[in-house]
């Protein structure tokens, strides 16, 4: 074997996926590969007891056939094909604002390069939105990068909060249940995962008590460096109080962790009561010394606003006290991003959407709402299953209180409980959720995780579920 | 300083940028930095020699003022505004291309998320593509990977090459000139360049010797593991012919290395006798044991290929000969790279474009020709200045003969000698071309880089260097 330059030099980490598709699909897990088969098949005439498949496991509305907005579309056409601009068919905000985006490019074409890092106007129109989200509190363009979306950027950030080199190796405190990816990201770079769990009979509440068990948990293991938090909940729908971000706060100065604070889901907060506060609102309130000193990274994408536009790969990462001379390395490690012109010019429509008055509001005053008061009546109405209310987020999180015969099953087909359980929901009703394992869950826990809730996935979830009840039971 | 989680972390690589602003613009250099400044005061009235800046320093054709190819924007303006399709006035193949990609995208939206690492159906059109170009040499779906761009691709596949635990560290050999940010990526993952110097005499070829004593420099320093070649080249115009390209896979055969395959330009070809060939065609013909041992990865993007739309970020690396646990690994590390949509799309009309009997097939059967024999018979009458013939890709890479006074009046002022005269080139002429040290240059000689030579350009570069000339000799 004389050729092995690249063998010889793997840096020796792992993967749980180990065929291509897997991994190719990650994005699906294997749940959602099977949902694309399905979907083969009956578009090849298999008989099923439904025609359409439904899947739910992913926070990506186009794939599960909700509509894009129009006006996003619209002012994107037009400036790809600016001659569409001629037209009086598309509206007057449309037209005005691709020609004010075109402005923003050089050589007027969504075609050239970009400056790395991002637009300067967009990265100002950025500014603006947090500012004004936040009541005022300042946001300064050095301090932001345009990112082809929230995973890329989280990536690139723990880039340089995880040291390979140190001993013991860098930690960074999780929740759990999380997202996925961002788990992945902390193993791929080389740092330990220590999970907090999230406390489901207070609907998914963050508890200051269970960060400071997971800390002590890390010891001798690795050098908890970096807290990740994620707010409004992925996949929990919980949304934090002003009070519990600041004692999170408090505790990361206290203990001198990073905090990498994933708020992709702040346009989608929709309980009455609930009310989405930007962790970076809340320090710069809390007044110095702390407005001075932790280091935050706040995430935001187009895949999770309003637009849902998860295929354009557009976003944002705003840091606060981070040392100039990694800000300096991170200016470095940015640019290697390349952020695409569309997803900045998405990024621009959904920071900036169109006003009462406009031509267009009408059309994108649509919200994507994932629950109501019924659905969760419906679900907690159900034998084996409890949900916490929904709060804001992209799902709902049931647990499934599942009886010892599938657990049973399930161990004989050597598959983990809940995911039997979403197995046989898949095969028998065309609905495709996610499996809690996913994400993460307490040990003897079991949940199913999924997004939009229709008539129809009530309706095939409950009559699935009463029958997988019966059987084994 | 309670708080420096990430200052202590920082790996300690050094930058030779050290502003903002230089590092986020790192596309445009300084000079392109100027040249938007001055862009920027002509808007405002400023009273200059010329009216307009243009700006040839770098390979953007739409920056450039180039315009776009309406097939390309038909079609995505389609595909993000389906409604479109529903008008007589867009051509019928189009409107077919449209309805044909979007039925690639999960749900029938372009904003829908990509499996990662590609859509299969574009994957497996990247094949048929390679596959035609290589007169029939197979390709295969499991070694491709759609990427946001070339850039990114080397990157991603350098991490896995390049190892900054073993001692020595990596070495790679790199062409002098060559591409900015390849180099900037191999120093940024910890590795070393190692440079070869392209024969300028003989119109930039690459020579076996040359590597030899390049591999035999790196003695000591560094461990050549990698060897990158671009071909056509960037920036010397220079198209490598099947025997050279033979002699390069019998070295890297020879010497253990993997070789990194630039061939973004392989649509721009534009001299009669020359022909691109690529280096999987050559490896495949040159049968066993090379062609199942010489690993390979070989990169292309819609920036540059003749669609030319940077802004967009799409491209693809073929993998040849790479062990399966290496592959194993890049599936990870390329499905972080979640290229967008859009960028697939551009991928599949850039490689897939309208043929002779479509509706608008005459509209894109224009190529963009950097060179014709006139240009260089003007260039090579100048005093002071002489260019090898180009033969392809996306520069001309004419050479500076500069006066002693010259060199010596940079030199007070703090510039380089290439950079000084380009400088005052932007400054007295509002044209923008790039200076040969941002590529590398063999010492004491001087070039500048420019795309696409209108007469324009040329006419501002006459006047302009008979002028400097006059001035310092």
């Amino acid at each position: 074997d004389r050729h092995g330059a690249a063998a010889g030099l793997t840096q020796g980490w792992h993967l749980s996926h180990t065929t291509r598709q897997n991994i190719r699909n990650s994005e699906l897990a294997p749940l959602g590969m099977r949902a694309w088969q399905i979907k083969d098949e009956l578009r090849q005439g298999a008989r099923k007891p439904y025609k359409e498949l439904i899947d739910v496991s992913s926070a990506d509305p186009h794939r599960a056939g909700v509509k894009p907005l129009s006006f996003v579309r619209q002012v994107l056409a037009v400036c790809y094909y600016p001659q569409l601009a001629k037209s009086d068919k598309l509206p007057a905000d449309v037209r005005q604002r691709a020609q004010r985006l075109l402005g923003t490019c050089a050589g007027g074409s969504a075609g050239s390069y970009c400056p790395a890092g991002g637009i300067p106007e967009i990265i100002d129109i950025v500014c603006e939105f947090i500012s004004r989200r936040d009541d005022g509190v300042p946001s300064y363009p050095e301090n932001i990068f345009i990112t082809s979306g929230a995973q890329r950027a989280f990536v690139e950030i723990l880039n340089i909060l995880v040291n390979t080199l140190r001993s013991p190796i860098t930690g960074v405190l999780t929740p759990c249940p999380s997202y996925p990816p961002g788990n992945m990201a902390v193993v791929m770079l080389g740092g330990a995962v220590v999970p907090y769990y999230l406390d489901e009979e207070q609907g998914w509440e963050l508890k200051i008590d269970e960060l400071h068990r997971a800390l002590e948990s890390a010891k001798g293991v690795c050098d908890p460096t970096v807290l990740y938090v994620i707010n409004p909940g992925n996949p929990t729908g919980h949304v934090q109080s002003r009070k519990s971000i600041e004692e999170v706060i408090r505790f990361a100065s206290e203990k001198r962790l990073f905090l990498m604070v994933d708020e992709v889901y702040q346009d989608s907060v929709f309980e009455q009561e609930s009310r989405f506060v930007s962790y970076k609102k809340v320090l710069a309130e809390m007044g110095p010394p702390l407005s001075h000193t932790v280091e935050m990274a706040s995430f935001h994408s187009v895949s999770k606003g309003f637009i849902g536009e998860c295929g354009l790969r557009g976003g944002y990462v705003e840091l606060v006290n981070v040392d100039p001379s990694v800000m300096r390395n991170l200016y470095t490690l940015m640019s290697r991003d390349a952020s695409t012109t569309t997803g900045q010019l998405a990024l621009d429509l959904m920071i900036n959407p169109p006003q009462p008055g406009d031509p267009s509001y009408p059309l994108t005053a649509i919200t994507l709402h994932i629950s109501d008061l019924r659905v969760l009546e419906v679900l907690n109405s159900l034998p084996g299953i409890s949900c916490q209310p929904v709060k804001g987020g992209g799902y709902a999180l049931p647990r499934l209180h599942l009886p010892p015969g599938a657990i049973q099953k399930a161990k004989e087909v050597g598959m983990l409980p809940d995911y039997f359980y979403c197995s046989r929901l898949l095969e028998e009703t065309e609905l495709c959720v996610g499996a809690g394992s996913e994400n993460g869950q307490r040990e003897s826990t079991y949940h199913i995780r999924y997004r939009q809730s229709s008539d129809e996935v009530l309706r095939r979830l409950t009559s699935f579920h009463i029958q997988f009840m019966k059987d084994f039971s």
